[in-house]
């Protein structure tokens, strides 16, 4: 911090920059890669999976399968729509949320995350609105803070985002001559509140959407990796015209190779293709292959429902540890993902505990990282999904001690 | 064309898009995409690099490498400024053009485009002014149009783009109260017009921008495919307060990566990891390791030395055919990169002419593309890098017939 202060007087473009510049902030995820980088620490902190689940021999051979078969393809530039071959895959794995897409309505973008920042750029204008759960998706606030949007927080709780709310708060901002440009969430295990939205709330969703023209943005990293049964379907399995739909395969299969997915109405969609291609001209046509060759050779469903397993021991793991060591404690209990919201107890405020926390050599995320507007002291964000399940316990354990040192 | 504008008529958020969106154009690259994938039509269009002179060995080395040594990091989540090892070899290639840098200012990017579009993001305002090179990347005016700034082609000759032109347009833009904000150029063997910036003119340029504040953004992706000698010291090397660098592993070993870099000054470098991690996280872990483990066992600079001779080779094969089939038709003879820059016999426009050249089986990049102001009509880009250089006398053969049958 010091060092960025003084870096600051020195910069020469210091009246250069655009006005929107002012809005990147230093992301708590960021600050939190160096303590996790400390082996000693257990991190419960970034929503990081456990790659170690993955069998490297199937790597190996979709790489060998890869390079057989289209090696010139894989290293030259590609279309900036994505691989049309893996883009018929993709369907493939949407069709198990209920989803009915086409090959020409998606878009193959660099994680997800760059999906969601190319669909912002597309539609906020500086002071347009958009609704967010309460909490909401770190990334998500960072980026339309990014694109100098109001984010507003809608009402939320264990059946997800509320309708009602948000017809409320939309109704009374259109009065109040703002633009509800569009409503982000993340419907299955949500990040960071584990929460579900109901069966019921999202045709409601929809309707409310629908009758003031919102568009929703439906993120679904998590959507495959339920404990118990499948989530209800997906919203865009519900409407195809007012839903834009995010898919990833960080937490399916691996983060590093950056490939994520965007299904979207045909109008949407084609600006979305001309955004990507003046952005980084096509996505990485190596990782996009090897990884159609994993799904064209390799059983991915069976290595989907072995992180089901996984996910579910630490889960189970991180709910005995919170009732042995925290019992007063509430925390949302969610059955997929990767996330437990815990409340801290009355007076305990989560980031000026992390300091005490690391001395424990234990890592979260505040709460407060996942609001735009400075709410969520009282709450933090225990990942559960990268540590082993003994070490959630131990790191839950180490939590105890922080939260008992902070009364 | 006529299903996009069907589309349009039933686009439910045509009111909600963001004022930028509409300065999203169709790319003229994209377009010829689909021309270049007939395989009957040689392609003097995109500017791919010739990846079959790739040793597939070397990848397979490489990966197998990196399967054993990091592939639990490979495959995870990274920090958002990329992988610290290869930001260490970055600074050996950069050396290479007398560049001193640190890891500290080095970041990762999605290819050089990416890092483009950052700083176009970070520092362009609606109507700030972009200084380029008459006539300029594609992809850069295109990102600049999206940020609704100004783009002011300066006079550029054989020797680059003038000192002299850019003092003068500067200072009439600033008195017309106008912000310049950056001078963008690809100084070696540019894309598209093969001319490289002599040393004289480095030394004015720098000195007339940093007279004026404006920041330089030196694209370089070309300047190790010299073909006699290497160009001029980088600009970068010069003055490392108001240059920012781009580079990319795109044309040195494979575009599919997607693999750049950008060296810039503290401040600008803090505010740019900010973006980077606002827009996609992390980059790509997987192919920063694999090229990370390729420039740490193989011999590097001898596959460098041969995409040398290999592209002289066709530069060579080029000039011989324009002098063989057009006598008459004037061209720049670049010494490195990938682009000949020829001017039409007067009255042929290269829009005009680009569907009877595909009759005749070879396609182009029309003059237009490469300005933000629509002139460029009697000049087409002619991209030697990819077919052979058999495939290039006759690409060029096949354009003299359209260039007779246009008169």
């Amino acid at each position: 911090m010091a060092q960025s202060r003084l870096e600051q007087e020195f910069d020469l473009f210091k009246d250069s920059y655009a006005q929107r510049a002012e809005n990147l902030s230093v992301s708590e995820v960021r600050a939190l890669f160096a303590t996790v980088s400390r082996p000693e620490v257990v991190s419960l902190a970034g929503g990081m999976p456990d790659v170690s689940a993955l069998d490297n021999e199937l790597i190996r051979t979709a790489f060998e399968s890869l390079m057989k078969n289209r090696s010139q393809f894989a290293l030259q530039y590609g279309p900036g729509q994505g691989d049309a071959k893996l883009r018929g895959q993709i369907l493939e794995i949407m069709a198990l949320e209920g989803i009915q897409g086409t090959v020409e309505n998606l878009m193959i973008t660099t994680g997800s995350q760059h999906a969601l920042e190319l669909i912002a750029d597309l539609f906020l204008d500086q002071g347009d609105v958009a609704l967010v759960e309460s909490p909401s998706y770190v990334g998500a606030v960072g980026i339309f803070r990014h694109k100098e949007a109001h984010i507003e927080h809608i009402y939320t709780d264990s059946d997800g985002i509320s309708p009602e709310a948000v017809a409320e708060a939309s109704d009374r901002m259109i009065a109040d001559g703002k633009k509800v440009k569009l409503l982000y969430l993340v419907p299955n295990f949500a990040n960071p509140s584990g929460v579900t939205l109901s069966e019921e709330r999202r045709d409601k969703l929809i309707a409310v959407c629908k009758e003031r023209g919102i568009l929703i943005v439906e993120d679904n990293p998590y959507g495959l990796l339920y404990f118990d049964g499948a989530p209800p379907k997906a919203l865009r399995a519900r409407d195809a015209d007012i839903v834009v739909y995010l898919g990833s395969f960080s937490k399916i299969l691996s983060p590093g190779l950056r490939v994520g997915y965007v299904l979207a109405p045909p109008a949407i969609r084609e600006k979305l293709i001309l955004a990507n291609e003046s952005a980084i001209l096509s996505p990485a046509t190596f990782a996009q292959m090897l990884i159609s060759e994993y799904l064209s050779i390799c059983d991915w469903q069976k290595q989907i429902s072995e992180y089901r397993s996984l996910y579910k021991t630490k889960r189970d793991a991180a709910i005995w540890a919170l009732n042995e060591y925290l019992p007063g404690v509430e925390t949302t209990k969610p059955a997929g993902g990767f996330f437990l919201w815990v409340s801290l107890p009355e007076g305990i405020d989560g980031k000026q505990m992390l300091p005490i926390a690391v001395e424990e050599l234990v890592a979260y995320t505040p709460g407060t990282a996942f609001y735009g507007d400075g709410r969520g002291k009282e709450f933090i964000r225990v990942c559960f999904s990268h540590p082993t399940a003994e070490n959630v316990k131990v790191g839950i354990q180490r939590l105890a001690k922080a939260i008992e040192r902070s009364r």
